[in-house]
Order: structure tokens, then sequence, then C-alpha cells
């Protein structure tokens, strides 16, 4: 059987590799056929020269045609909706209904038609003008982006059609599509599908380009290379912060979505007043695909009393009854259960761990739900944080408020927290403690609902302190503010007018385009 | 005599130290008579626990109050201004007329009101407001903040009074103010006001604390630890990108400006037109307080022909004939000669190295004029781009548009990029192609004038691609922008309306904030 494709400079052809891979269907742990190449340097080296030149070249493109490739692209995605998450599925275990043809199909082509709009509008560059100083500024593309994606949003997240494809391509940027190993099949459908709308709307051959693999070192090879302009990585933290001391060390912006537990804490008058119906919130929330999300609540902080003490066992009985979901795959199945054994070694009492009825013939774990005191937590955190991205969550039983907060100062950056309270006011006092501490340490504060649902809003920020991310400033879902990532701040001054690009002349470019001119925020020309 | 004392949690007291220093005057090369100590871990960290102590503190407070400080302690500048100048100018060599009390001191002070306004007003927040989904977002002080002031601006960049200074606190995180050694009597005098503007508007004891000098390593160690949220660092490239590797390391951000040697090219066409005038506006910028400016123009690009040989040979004697400035200190000096020693090594001619008329008795460097092919720079464009802060500057002598360009694609990121061309469209082609080379290279490009102006404007970027500084999305210098840089993404999801910060309430906190609601800009209420 011949080896896959890549796609360098406006081409599908044979990689230069060592090495080829298959990926496995995780619902039966079989070995699915097709084989893909480990790229060797040699096909990075051309896929950066060639982005190089691209970029060059979309820099002196009309916006409009950014506007128009992500649209296209959209419904192209929407043709071939059935077929793609048919292919998702058998890649990453993940239901074709409810989840990828119901749910991230939509979501991820929404994601692109929001960046298709912000692309067009303009609105996105932070339009800034000075009339007095004749200084103008905006916000930029920075250069070619090499985007990783994850294993858990096949679609919604792929460094083929994902948010930080779309935000980099809406910037005027080319991409470099790094394929998950676990969905070469479906990064190489999307790929496709976005070459044919990058071709029909006539981006330059390697606005978007796409490798499978390649050998860790030239990894951070390409990372640190000149003609890379920015890096988008959502995955694991070893391999995140690998490819962050790579690219920091050439002060080369990237952007990592780590790790995070997303911590909840349930105050005691939630409890009282509704601790099933929390608890099933909490279960849905924390076993729902098999726990893979990167807001599944790892952590859950009560106090001890005979509210919590029910609670958890209501947790027990469910957890036991619920199926075990399918897992993504042995990596992720070997993940776990490597975490899972960090955190019993530390101490953790395992309260369940079991496989209900119904479930996989594929990679799997049982629901598993641990619990510690407050105490053992904080003579030892940087254990009892270990991730075990899976379905699992650990408890941790707090003898009081202080106990919480003292928690929560230990835990590192999350990209949630939660608190859940009563609703006549009774926690309100410990609330305003418990968020005080809460606030700094993530990136999403929520109330009374649980964090696994990531809005797709300009307001939204999936984003938080390290090593959540790589830096607390900038959110990867949320258009316009995700766009930011991959841009960079230019500066006007005395530039003369005709010379200035767009966004930046007197005339407003849109007729709508949001732009600041001396201290006002307005839709209109300047003057 | 004894030893200066450091401001440590709202205290005035004897350091903690190893060894002292003292400061010399750079006009006479004598010491000054004051002692300073080099602290030691101990003085760091109790620092730092003091700010994380005003950091939680400072959040609870209402914002009101962040804003009277700052307009306090510009007011305590306003009062002091003669003696602070006379004392940076004892420091720095800096004239105290027209330099430190007619431009520096006056810009510090409006920086410090602008930041007032701006912390007050809260629409630096960027408050985000999604009423469909219950999402809310803006941002919020990053925590303590380690400011290291160079030497070139005793005020305006000092740590104690400057712009990371005034942004910092403007986003509500308590200062660490490291001293630039040059300068620690200035630096203290700064903290002193500082200190009793905040004593008297009652900020936490450790809102502003100072320290003079620490170990090498207890600053790597300082800024990697949990208990600081960012740092702003101005100064040497060998420092800062250690500096920054630390704080890399542990996911911290960290702005630095580092060396930038501005890249002046002047367009065949323009030499022809205004030669002499150009040649008279660049000797001004170049020779200006001996060149010490981060913006100075270090690198010119030229056509070869008789017009620019005019143009070198009118500058040839132009920096005989002119004085050369007081250098900061001996390590510019010794800084200086060993880069002009890097550029003459790599095979730079010098065209002139003269001490004209009037000559400081302190430290001085003959103005020094260099000049190269562009076949010999892009040989080595690592060596014949190394910044030689002072007052010097590298001409480039290309054969045409074609090697203009790529002389510019060799460069490294720099803060600013300039470009002269005619005034009746002749240069237009060219122009286009130079600016389209060197836009991504530079924070700002500047037309027809010089580059050493750096304008306080919402729309200036005193920024640019590393190494000038460490991300391309930031600026030093403008209000609100450079605010950002000590701040992270709040996101608040579903949080009930009384627990909301002031800025994301339905009502407009002071009825003039900007917000984005369901997509528009508004200075209006929620619905």
């Amino acid at each position: 059987m011949a080896v896959e494709q890549v796609l360098i400079g406006g081409t599908w052809r044979d990689a230069n590799f060592d090495g080829t891979f298959q990926a496995d269907n995780p619902a039966t742990k079989e070995a699915l056929p097709a084989e893909y190449p480990v790229s060797t340097w040699a096909d990075v080296d051309e896929a950066l020269s060639a982005a190089a030149v691209a970029f060059h070249e979309m820099r002196q493109m009309s916006v409009d045609r950014l506007e128009l490739f992500l649209n296209l692209f959209a419904h192209k995605l929407e043709e071939n909706a059935q077929a793609l998450c048919q292919l998702a599925h058998t890649e990453s275990g993940l239901p074709v209904s409810p989840r990828l043809l119901d749910v991230e199909m939509p979501r991820t082509i929404n994601q692109l038609k929001l960046a298709a709009v912000a692309a067009g509008e303009e609105s996105w560059r932070m339009a800034t003008i000075d009339t007095k100083s004749g200084i103008r500024s905006y916000y930029a593309g920075i250069g070619p982006v090499a985007v990783f994606g994850p294993n858990n949003f096949p679609l919604a997240f792929s460094g083929a059609a994902g948010g930080d494809f779309a935000a980099a391509i809406a910037a005027g940027n080319p991409v470099i599509i790094k394929a998950n190993p676990a969905q070469p099949g479906t990064t190489r459908e999307l790929a496709k599908l976005a070459f044919e709308a990058a071709t029909e709307i006539g981006l330059p051959p390697a606005a978007v380009q796409l490798i499978y693999h390649m050998a860790n070192e030239d990894g951070l090879r390409m990372v640190s290379d000149p003609r890379l302009g920015s890096i988008g990585f959502t995955g694991s933290k070893g391999a995140g912060l690998k490819l962050k001391e790579a690219a920091d060390k050439v002060g080369k912006p990237i952007y990592l979505e780590l790790s995070s537990i997303n911590p909840v804490v349930i105050m005691p008058g939630a409890l009282a007043e509704r601790g099933d119906a929390i608890a099933a919130e909490f279960q849905t929330s924390c076993l729902m695909a098999a726990g893979q999300f990167c807001t599944n609540p790892g952590l859950v902080i009560v106090e001890e009393d005979e509210n919590s003490a029910k609670f958890l066992e209501t947790l027990k009985s469910g957890f036991a009854a619920a199926p075990s979901g399918t897992l993504l795959g042995k990596g992720v199945l070997a993940g776990l259960t490597a975490n899972l054994k960090v955190l019993e070694d530390a101490g953790a009492n395992v309260e369940v761990a079991a496989s209900g009825e119904g479930s996989s013939a594929g990679f799997t774990n049982p629901n598993t739900l641990l619990s510690t005191t407050a105490a053992k937590f904080l003579a030892n955190p940087e254990a009892f944080q270990t991730e075990a991205f899976g379905n699992c969550s650990l408890v941790v039983k707090a003898k009081n408020l202080d106990e919480i907060c003292q928690v929560i100062d230990s835990l590192e950056g999350n990209l949630t927290g939660t608190i859940y309270s009563d609703t006549d006011g009774g926690d309100d006092p410990a609330y305003d403690q418990v968020a005080h501490h809460l606030r700094v340490k993530v990136g999403r504060l929520i109330n009374d609902k649980m964090p696994t649902g990531v809005a797709v809003s300009p307001a939204m920020n999936h984003g938080g302190p390290f090593p959540a991310t790589g830096h607390p400033g900038f959110t990867a879902v949320g258009i316009p503010a995700s766009i930011h990532r991959f841009a960079m701040l230019q500066c006007f001054d005395n530039v003369r007018p005709s010379r200035l690009p767009r966004a930046l002349h007197d005339e407003n470019p849109t007729g709508h385009t949001w732009r600041m001119i001396d201290g006002v925020w307005t839709q209109k020309n300047v003057g």
C-alpha cells in the first residue's frame, strides 16, 4: 500500500520520510490500514520556505479573499460533514451522533464563519488612529503559523480546521498543519478541502500545508526557525513545554494549551440545597466523552459534613453504574493509567473504579473517583494536581473554608475554576473568599455549572495562567480575541496617507469596522 | 558613611547586603559619595512576600485609589522637579535643560497622569460582555511586577516613575523597583515620592518597594519566583535574555526592550531632492544625547550614487565638527568601544571618528561614522548589525534596490524602521518594495523623519519583533496598550451579577468607560 502524501508548496506529493505510522480505531483497538509518513527535515524545510513566500503574497492580497476562503472552506465542510464525521469517529472513537455531526462539526463551521467575518471586517485589528500626532497602528499577521492540533477534538481544534487554524488564517498567515498522529486521515481530508477552497479562491499555493508527523528534534527545529512567525499547540504538557523552550529561546510567540484540572468548589449550602442535582451534573460533565475535555472537572473541593458524605456516596454509585466510554487511543489509556498511579501513590483513596454496563470493546478505563483530605493534598500539592486525562476525578475533603482557600492557593494555573453556592445567600460570605483566591488561578471563573462547555463567544477566555497555557493574556477560543495570538502590532508614524493599509485610511474600510480614533471607538471615517 | 536604605514592606530600612556600590558622575568621571547596598536574597524574598500580600489587598481596593495615587505622585514630581532633575543630571550627565527638566520630566508626569485616567476610567480593561451567553471578560492585574529601568532615561523609563511603573500600577499591581545601578540616587528620590503618595492615598504598604541591586543569580531567582506576576525590563541584550530565559522556564510573562539599530533607508530621489536637510536631521538624531536612545538611527542604507557620496561627505564634516556628548557612564563607553571594534573587525570603514569642539571632560567617545557595502554587510549580517549604543552609526552603500531589500531581509527585529523618499513620487515604486520588506522587521514604520522621537500616543508602538523586544504584540509606550503587558484575561461565566467586578456590571462603571457589549463598542449601560 502506498504511503499517504503530504501537502507542501501547493502540491500533494510523496513525503521525504523516515518511517511510517498507522492510526488505531480506538473502539476496536485495531490498526487502520492507511500508512502515513514521518517526514524528515527536508519536508519541513521546504514547507517553511514555501510558507514564507506565501506570507509575502498574502500580505499584498485583499483581506476579502481571506473571508471568501474561510467561508468556502466552511461550506465544503457542510457538504462533506457526514463522511468527515464518520472518518473522525473511526479515528477517535467519538460518536458521530450526538457528538461529531451534531455538535463538533457545527461548532467548527461556525468558528470558520466567525473568523471569515472578522477577517473581512477587520475590527479585530484594533486600528488606533491618533490624528494629532500622525500615528496609526493596528494588528497584522505575524508570519507562517504551525498548528499542532490535539486528539480530543478531531474537528473543532484540528490543526486543519479548528480554532487555531481559523485564527491564524484570519490574521493573514499561512498555516503549516502538523496532524495529530491519532487522526491523520481526518486531518488529511480536512486539509484537502481547505486546499481546494484555497485554490478556488486563489490563495497562494502554500497558504495551507500538511505534514503528518516528524521526529521530535525536527519539531523543535521547526518552531525555532526564523521563517516561522508563531505556533499554536494544544496537547500534552511534556511535548508542549519542550516546544515552548525551543520557541522561547529565539523569542518566537508560542501559544500552548496544556493541562488543566479545572477545580470545582462546591459550597456547603449548595450541597445541602441541591446535592443530588449537582452530583448528576458533575457525573455527566466528568464522564462525557470519557472525560477527555481540556475543561474536565478533575478536582472537586468540598467541606466535610454529612451532605458532602452523601454527595460522595451518590457519585460512587453513579460512577459504578455508568458505562466507561471509549478512550481516544492507547496513548491516552497509558497516560491515564500512569497518572492515576501517581495520584494513588500520593495517597489518594480509590472510592470507585468500575466499568459500568455497556462498556466499549475498545480502549477503556474504569470510571474512577478518588478522594483525599485537604491536609494530605497540601502536604504534596504537586502530585495531587497531576492531570489524569480521562474519566476520573479527585474529591478533596476540607475541614473548613480556610483549608479550601489553602488548597486553591497551592494550585498551578488552570483554564477554569467553578464555584457552586446556594441560592439564598448563605454561602455568599464564603463565596467571596473562595472566589478571591480562585480568580487569579484560572482564566474562566464559573458559577453554578460545570466547566465542560466552552461557548464560542467574544467574551470567552479559553486560556489561563501557566501551565494551563503559555500566556495568561490570550484565549484560544473566541473571535476576535483569539486572532491576536497570531499578530504583531504594527505602527505607522508620519506615513503618507496613500501608503497606509486599508484599515488605517481616513475612510472606514468597510463602513462598519470598529476603530479607535482619537480616543473614541467608532465606525465612522476620520474627520 | 551609612549605606542607603532599601524600601521593603512599607519601611525604609537597612538592607541585608553583600557589598555596596557607588554611582559615578559621568561628566567628571568621579564616584559620587553615597553608598548603596547590593541586597542579598533575604531582601528580595521579603519584598516578594510583601508584594504578594499587597496584590491581594489592591485587588479588593477601588480603582479610584490607583487613579488618586498616580495623580498625587505626578503632582509630587512637579513640586520636586528641579531637585530631581539636578540629581538625575549628576548621575547621568544628561543636561538639566533642555533635556531633563524641559522634556523628560514633563513626559514622565504626563505618562503618570495618562495612566491615572486609564486606571480610573477602566477602558483599558477591554470589558467584553456577551449578554446572550452570560459570559463577560476583561483584563485585570497579573500580580506583582518587577521593573528594571534602563540608564538612558533616568526619569521617563525609571523603574520608579517611568512607563512600566505607571502601567503596572494602573493595572492594579504592586511594583518592585530594581534601580539602575547608574542612577541609584535618582531612583531612591523617585521611590520616596512614590511611597509618600502611596501612603497618603492608603495603598498597601508594599505597593511600591525599592531594591538597588542584587547578585545576578538573585535576579534570575526573582523573575522565576511564583509570587511575581510579570517583569518589565529595559536594558542590555545580554542581561535581558538571561532574565527572559529564567522567566520563560516558569511561564512568566516578561517584557523586554533590548537592542535596536533602527534602520533608516534614504531613497535616491530623497537624497537628490534634499540630501543636506536629511544629513542635518540625521546628525541631530544620531548625536543628540550622545546617541543614547533606544531608537537611535544606527544603520543608514543608501544607494551608491553621487548624491549619497555627497551625503556621506556632509555627514563626515558634520560629525567631525560636532562636540561629542557625555556618555552615561564607563559601562556605556566600554560597551561602545567593544562594539565599534566588532564592526571594524567585520570590515566597516571608519569614515570619521572625531571629538569636535567643546567636548565633555567626562566619559566620551569620538563621534563615529562607519561605512560598508551591502555586499560586505550581507556576507556577515550578524556582526554588522551589532548595536553600538552611543554616538555612532553605520552607513551601508547598496548597488541597487534589490540589495537594499536583501540587507533589510537579513536584519533581526527592530523597534523602528524609517524610509525617506522624494516628494514628487519618483521614489514611490521603490518605496513600496522597501516598505514591504521593512514592515515585518519593525514595530514602527516611519516616513520622512528620524526615529528618535517616541510620542506618548495610544497609537504608538514602542516595541517590535525579537530581539528588539520579547513579544511583537506589545508596546512599552502608549496608554492604554502598554498596560496590557501587566494584565491577565479574566472571564466570568454565569457569575451572578452582584459578584461581578465593577467594570462588568450592567451599568457603565463611570458613565464613559468603553466596553464591547454584544459586538458593539459603547459607553452605554447593558440593555
